[in-house]
């Protein structure tokens, strides 16, 4: 009898075979496309395509601004290919800041495991929401909105971000306007901006022209 | 005035030469993507890739569990590449039985063509849906959750299902469980299952550990 | 310890109490929206939600084009609402015609039980792709594409045709044309028909202007 | 002869009938989903709730910024429901600009109808791509990004502009920045700006704390 | 301090270097898949890639028909692939007339920016919606649905559309019909058409069979 | 110059009036959609409705499994409606375990926080991926697959689990075939489970029939 169901189930098998479509661990050698990598050989895959460790340790952190963003998107954690999910970690000293920025594709939610984070958004209509988390909290950001955290504390804190997508984006506003070889002349006529404000944080910032 | 509305209609054509793009058959030989396989190239593309036989014969079926699952997924049937269906067959001897089974991507619609099928699901708040289905039913599974068939009859029962995705993907609980190396021990833990319970079917499925 | 199974148990239910939003039953009386209607209340739905049985027997048989189309789409079946997917039935007696039309939101997988179906679709490149089909081939019918089906015969055919969507929608290429009160002068300036032609056909069909 | 295609027609037709589903016109007074708002009542649509004339005349052009932007989203343009699309009209004067600013759910593509304008975004990798634009031409500009347009000749300008959504948002930098009450001391910290900046545009956007 | 600055932004870089996912720019030379091209690599990738000026020209004009439709689609305009966006530029001389179409995967917003055109579409419920548009006026057609457009003014007419994909696809009514090889005797079967009217319009238009 | 300013940023402010749809705050008590919950009005909305702090404090533990798992889905944290993202928080005493099972709808992403865990997941082509996962590791489980978390360490350990989806549904094997009254022959006979295991396991659990 034992062979029997061993018969059956060899067939069903069989009609299995095929499907191992539950998930596309991303071949970064392979072409990119519009909905994230080329799948990995499946035979290739191992469980360590699925973990990541590096976000185990804190980001090198910064002792003017004392903030870290490590990330752990598709291109450093290739299993969460077209998966609609990724994360990063954020260390922040007494002080540290993560300024004013953006992920184009993505929501956020922010999960505070450590000290203490004012964090905020604005809206398209210019409403401000922002609230100082203690840990364990969590808090979400809609997508493409402007958004930040602070570390409203005496102690480092740690949060812990997750996102909607496996290639969330970041456009950190300053490094947009800055650090680069925008214009000056650009950056003041579209953010009405001084133009002595402009050329100072292209200074600090790299931003030529 | 011929010759005239020829040209004016070349004119249009030429703008929908590139619209090529109605349909993606796979190219199984080419990367594989998150939206699903690349795609050949139209020129050489014929009626053939949009139709498939593969579902006119019936499956092998087990003397024992006297059943029979025959797919038309992507892999079988290039043409429905990206376009979010396929089907599947499946005969049912008498005393047949398609075992508890998920598809992680898709919900199902069963068709009985032929014979009585008692067929079910069980949703996330475990409330149990199943009824027995006669010639001409239709019913359908919700996404991602257990549900089974089972012959309902004395005679022979036959039917199709379709699938939402080109790739449905199909998890059977059994094998899932105890035809692979996943431990017993780990076995045990997770589904309360007595030890005696999962070594008997690890035996009958080829399980080890 | 069965209790102490129990206690953990009740615990993590709690947490899937909320979860019932594995499907989302049509209530057709409530406000319906762009993704689909507005669920019934999980707690009225039942398993008849999820079981229709109007394709069961044939529908009615015109005596001149032997066809008949009976859908099973959200609004006569609920229980598919939102879950990407939905089927037909199409009875095609001797000399039976499903004429030219398109699913302008859907693509269709036919599946012939009985009979010889003649079917085609033409591509946006305007290449024709057309087969005649035997009892349990398959054919596909990418998205928003004009096709047709023949009965080939000299028997009654019988399919079913399930859609990539609980909603495709169905535009019937001479109702559209003809069947309504589009002015004939525009009818005939869009299309090149004479306009001989254009008035038989909206004397059959009932069109006016 | 006639009256029997009438006949099989009203049974194809009977078929198509509730599929009154190719559009969901917004019902701005219903409740609004994630989707899109509820769709009004079939009967009660007529052409006019496809057709928008906002965009046919010039919105009031400041003295000053010489810009005005006249948009053509689905609170504007009820038909638009759910079609994945909207417009909005661009006027420049002589100096115009339209600041810098993100649609946080839609990329945008801009059509020069009339004038000269020079239009740029920054991507997530701080690269700028920025161009002038002469009549005819049109540019895209990926979801989420920041960008903006300045009206780069001696002569007004005029644009169009299309979206991937029906309500791709709007978020101007400034406006984000200056004009609400998010507290000067959280501005700085989050761009680096001085503190004389902000209160300077502060007062000028009528801005608080 | 600046020094200080610029090192914390260095490493808030690092963490967005991989994320130059804002856009996916077509290789029109790689794989084409399901969701789009392959992309194009970010450090190839220039404005020229996000700007297209084949449409500051008018299209060749017929002289019976007069009417030409010159698109932007991601074959033309490599940027637009996977943003869910993209245009064609119309122009309608005096008599001018694009045939009844359909666009199997988008929505449409038209734009008269010059003369007078009677557009119109039919649904699936057969019902039609046209009107006579004037500068200015924008007019959306849902997905899929047959429309038309007409210069309705004694003047020539110059339109945008706007569609809600980089590939719309297009399919012009009498081409599908009269443009190919599928046999007079099906197109009769389908469409109801006389004979010799099938036979005049294939060979009008090149059709054979 | 400051009142031009202000002139011409009300007039651009207008134009975002009406885009206050960056979010779709969950009005629990409105009809409930494919999509998500209706919106709550925007002007009722406040910060509160982003922030959650109900996974500040662990779930209750039971004495004999030891594991608590404490959602922050939709119907708990309004503010995630239909933003694809949602968190729980597991807590897992020495020798916890959270019990096999799958979320129909979404992709999760695990992060240790405390302690060691041992996690895996099994495919559709029935290989499994299991590690033991130290302070810090994330693991990805695809949606829709079996996967489990258990305590592999001397001391509690303690994780936060992210889905891509604000509604990821629970089904927990255990409760689908043994807490509701899907009868035990049905169970036995789809899982080829012995009687006696099934019918004690429908003791532990509160399954009837």
């Amino acid at each position: 009898m034992i062979l029997y169901i061993f018969l059956i189930f060899s067939l069903l098998s069989s009609s299995s075979y095929a499907a191992v479509n539950d998930f596309c661990v991303a071949d970064l050698s392979g072409p990119d496309g519009p909905a994230g990598y080329s799948c990995k050989k499946p035979a290739t895959v191992s469980v360590n395509d699925f973990v990541y460790s590096g976000l185990a340790s804190p980001g090198k952190i910064s002792s003017l601004i004392k903030a870290a963003v490590t990330p752990a998107f598709v291109d450093q954690f290739p299993g969460l290919n077209s998966l609609g999910i990724s994360m990063a970690r954020l260390d922040l000293a007494v002080g540290g800041v993560v300024p004013m920025h953006t992920h184009p594709g993505a929501s956020e939610v922010l999960l505070v495991v450590q000290g203490s984070i004012c964090a905020g958004f604005i809206s398209s209509a210019n409403s401000v929401y922002f609230k100082t988390l203690k840990k364990g909290d969590i808090m979400v950001f809609p997508q493409g909105l402007l958004h930040f955290q602070i570390n409203a504390g005496g102690t480092p804190a740690l949060a812990f971000v997750s996102f909607s997508s496996a290639r969330p984006g970041l456009q950190i506003l300053d490094f947009a306007l800055f650090a680069n070889d925008l214009p000056s002349q650009i950056v003041e006529m579209t953010t009405f901006l001084d133009d002595a404000q402009v050329k100072k944080l292209k200074g600090v910032l790299g931003g030529t022209n």
